[in-house]
């Protein structure tokens, strides 16, 4: 009789303890009328991830404790394993293991992530224990997320040497473009060495910065993939496994065999006890097919543009509307998130806005079905002009004028917010977020940054991908055909400042996301001037990313918590 | 021969390599004039501390090792112990021993602190290493920071116990209030424990949110105290030391012994070439007198106000004065870090300021010497009021309207740093930002926080202390007594908003600084409303907090990198 498996790839919300114990209990529920004999949740189902420092309330840890007692309680019948914290001599990332009602085990993680966006350092012990489990006759294993990325981790040197067939992953593993193929590689890698069943459940959903994306996962002993999740959605993947093939392909595949005598001895096996498997029909397991690259950024934008507004409690956004293309890529990811009827995009010009602008952001509303309101805001702004002029007498016009404009945006868009209850949205890029290009208060006001980890010229690409999908000029041809301009005055241009977007960022890339060094960018991509300078804007532009806020991580290194520079810092990378 | 020990008390700055280096090497001179044998150098002395993501970038790294390289050619003639950076197949923090021009030894920092405001798992690998240094016949051994935090650490497992009499920890250790006389009690077990000397040679300045308080000690091996290095200021500290001293004590106290038989042997000696001992003058060291309390704070947020400003490339700054607490005590703090000349306060009235409040904003001004401008801001606000008045239509007049006027503001203060270079200060104080009691981009807007980690209850014990070092009214007595309010509708009180602050500071201490659940704070605080209440607010207001500017850390626990709350968070500890 081959074991039923589903993964349960649920969205949860950090702190969410009575709302993430409901959909793990209907999801038991769910897999119980599937006929599933076991289920898996993502690591720290129970508190969302990642809890931060909410894991230093005591009073947290019980209530996330207490919460996992209920959830056990309502697994009668079946098999769990859920991703929970747990506290013995010292606190704990863990999985529960519980069955037909029953806690009947705890496995706690081995590798703790400290690195990138991970500081689990700060908050956890690390788990040594040596356990395997057997049901009705099938030996499982489990881990958490970082465990499995170590070839020589609990796969290898624990459960699968110590008996288990099928290796189970519960996981909450941050997005990155083209992460999943890197980790889809892995995970195979992982069954194949081991001659056995790898089942990876992962988190999917949007939390703070971080995206998970699903794409749970379920190979075969060699290697091959039996299932693929969704991404970007909940999903519930079910799939028969038959242990009988594990013993069959490590006949042929003997690896194991040179490495599991004197692990083996080591191991506890905890066997479950003994549940009727009534028959049923075999289902029908189906693998995702994965997106290609601008519709996978694309998805990951949506879902944490949705899963951000959403859990914090907000139903409606309000953003500026440029004319540019920043703040039309940034309205239609919202419209698609949150409903057009819940997105209201404000054009705010000045003596230095072209008709054009106003033209293409009314068109852009329009198209994507939005609430377009048009506040001019010439008036307040030579109004500040006439405050300050006592002050700076006879002192020349410089940034300090460009820098008033977007600040009385910012102040409009914030005061709609109050007024109104809506969140306003940001659309800065990262090309602009990395030097600089922005004005503080001004256009980075806002709870929420859809873009901010997005280059300019992927920009470009979402935008066209947007309208292509619709079959139709979504975003206007002249608002992706135009040269960028903030439109701070007479005739400005990005390029006034700033080198071509095609050359700054490739430079960005290397320096920002590679942490590569001026003379190899200068290898790379060319001209030390232009480096030199890329390079100087972003070490002296910290203090203004320090103050904007949030936004979707899509790249392998955000302005976020995976980039930790000083604000105070002397280095200058391209002199010394 | 007694050997002549120095403690170079330093204020590096993260990432100016060129001049540590040519501080580290001034000192050295210094030491080589004084006829000092032995000087040691805080943590990471080359780098600054702490040099956060600049570890990823493998130039910076190679840059301090040439750095170190340099350092180490100056030190003829003595031996010199100093925090740096370290390669071989990982990356270390690290102590150099360097003796007469050469490197002869790197000790490995092996407790890496990652909890609080530490990341150090981030970046390093733990050391193992079990050595001791002898010179002239004196035996040393040395460890960085943590370690000495640790009872088994290097000191009992190693250096002690393999025969060091000199126990040498190089610190970066981040001020809060009364750490240092945890510190010190510390330090002096670890030498009675160990019957020997401890050297102790903490860094001193500021960088972004830490400031590290100098206070380096050496205690003799009874723990007895003989010298104390000067809080918040560079200092060189010298003594002679006896190590005669040491055994003499070991005979009379010989828990050492029955501790090392097998950990002697495991040690390696590494001895330092001979260098001549010219016959010196005896030295004559001091022990600093700590500061009072509130002494104490206000001198951190002196040293860390002039810090940020000049490492930041500042002379001048520009704040807001509401002729309330915050602005005055922030500009007295300003004064007496940068100089009453180089800070600018700017009274911007509104209908709502009462006069008392511009005639105490004026009078402040007055005795501090500053520049004082006046910017009546009434008419842009009413120019924000027009402009959105067809958008808002009948909607009551609420929180918009008064957020609308500290953002006119902040865009005020901003627009003057634009144009004239000086850095905006923000005023808003723990309590304030606690709560959310703040506008953002409003009076949250600026480039450093002075207060924003002092509560409203030590703002005012601060500003009473400002008057009482000057013998007369520096910040106006009315300012002080008045009740606070934002003056940002008729008749406004924070008290219309908030608890009292004497009941919400005490609160705000139990639940941020100490994790305290709802019940433990309602049976120290008492009254279940006002903590839910407050508790709440804390809650929710984590968005803002995350887009202010950093301010100088005073409590054991601020709303900087020791404080990583997640912002979308579900979790209500006071109804859960």
């Amino acid at each position: 009789m081959p074991l039923r498996l589903a993964l349960a790839q649920i969205n949860t919300t950090v702190g969410d303890l009575a709302g993430n114990r409901a959909k793990i209990i209907a999801r038991l529920n769910d897999a119980r009328a599937a006929g599933v004999d076991l289920v898996v949740f993502p690591e720290l189902a129970i508190t969302g991830y990642p809890p931060e420092d909410l894991l230093l309330k005591p009073d947290f840890v019980r209530a996330a404790s207490q919460s996992l007692n209920e959830i056990v309680s309502a697994t009668r019948g079946l098999t769990a394993i859920i991703g929970c914290v747990h506290v013995e001599d010292d606190l704990f990332n863990a999985a529960a293991i519980a069955h037909d009602g029953q806690l009947v085990g705890l496995y706690k993680k081995q590798f703790l992530p400290n690195y990138g966006v991970f500081d689990e350092n700060r908050y956890f012990g690390a788990g040594q224990q040596k356990q395997v489990f057997s049901r009705n006759g099938s030996v499982f294993g489990v881990s958490v997320c970082e465990d499995i990325w170590y070839p020589n981790g609990p796969y290898e040197g624990q459960a699968a040497l110590g008996g288990a067939e099928l290796l189970i992953n519960l996981s909450a593993s941050p997005y990155h473009l083209g992460k999943g193929v890197t980790r889809e590689r892995m995970i195979a890698a992982r069954a194949s060495d081991n001659t056995a069943f790898v089942a990876y459940c992962n988190l999917v959903g949007g939390q703070d910065e971080l995206i998970f994306d699903g794409q749970s996962l379920i190979c075969g002993p060699q290697g091959e993939l039996l299932a693929r999740g969704k991404q970007f959605e909940e999903d519930f993947i079910i799939a028969d496994l038959d242990f009988r093939q594990v013993f069959r392909a490590r006949l042929s595949d003997p690896r194991r065999r040179k490495r599991t005598s004197a692990a083996v001895a080591d191991y506890e096996k905890i066997s479950l006890r003994a549940l009727p498997t009534p028959a049923k029909a075999r289902s029908t397991t189906s693998i995702a097919t994965p997106l290609e690259r601008v519709a996978e950024v694309y998805q990951a934008l949506v879902l944490g543009t949705r899963d951000y507004v959403h859990k914090n409690g907000f139903q409606k956004v309000v953003l500026g509307l440029s004319g540019g293309i920043d703040s039309a890529l940034t309205a239609a990811i919202a419209a698609d998130a949150l409903g057009a009827n819940n997105v209201t995009g404000v054009a705010m010009p000045t003596r230095y806005s072209s008709s054009h602008s106003l033209e293409d952001a009314e068109q852009l509303a329009g198209s994507l079905g939005i609430e377009f309101l048009k506040v001019p805001i010439d008036k307040t702004f030579q109004s500040f002009l006439d405050l300050l002029k006592p002050v700076f007498g006879a002192r020349p016009t410089d940034l300090t004028e460009e820098n008033l404009q977007p600040r009385v945006r910012g102040t409009i868009l914030m005061a709609l917010s109050n007024k109104f209850g809506s969140l306003v949205l940001t659309t800065s890029n990262k090309s602009e977020s990395a030097v600089g290009y922005s004005t503080l208060y001004g256009d980075t006001a806002g709870g929420f940054a859809v873009i901010k980890d997005v280059p300019k010229l992927l920009v470009y690409e979402l935008s066209r991908y947007r309208n292509s999908i619709a079959g139709r000029e979504i975003i206007p041809a002249r608002t992706i055909e135009k040269p960028p301009s903030a439109e701070l005055r007479p005739d400005q241009k990005d390029s006034d400042s700033l080198p071509e977007y095609d050359v700054l960022d490739p430079i960005l890339c290397d320096y920002v996301e590679a942490n590569r060094g001026f003379e190899e960018i200068v290898a790379r991509c060319g001209d030390p001037d232009s480096v030199r300078r890329v390079i100087r804007l972003v070490d002296r532009n910290e203090y203004k990313r320090r103050q904007s806020p949030p936004g979707v991580k899509i790249t392998s290194r955000a302005f976020g918590k995976d980039w930790r520079l000083p604000i105070t810092n002397r280095y200058q990378s391209a002199f010394e």
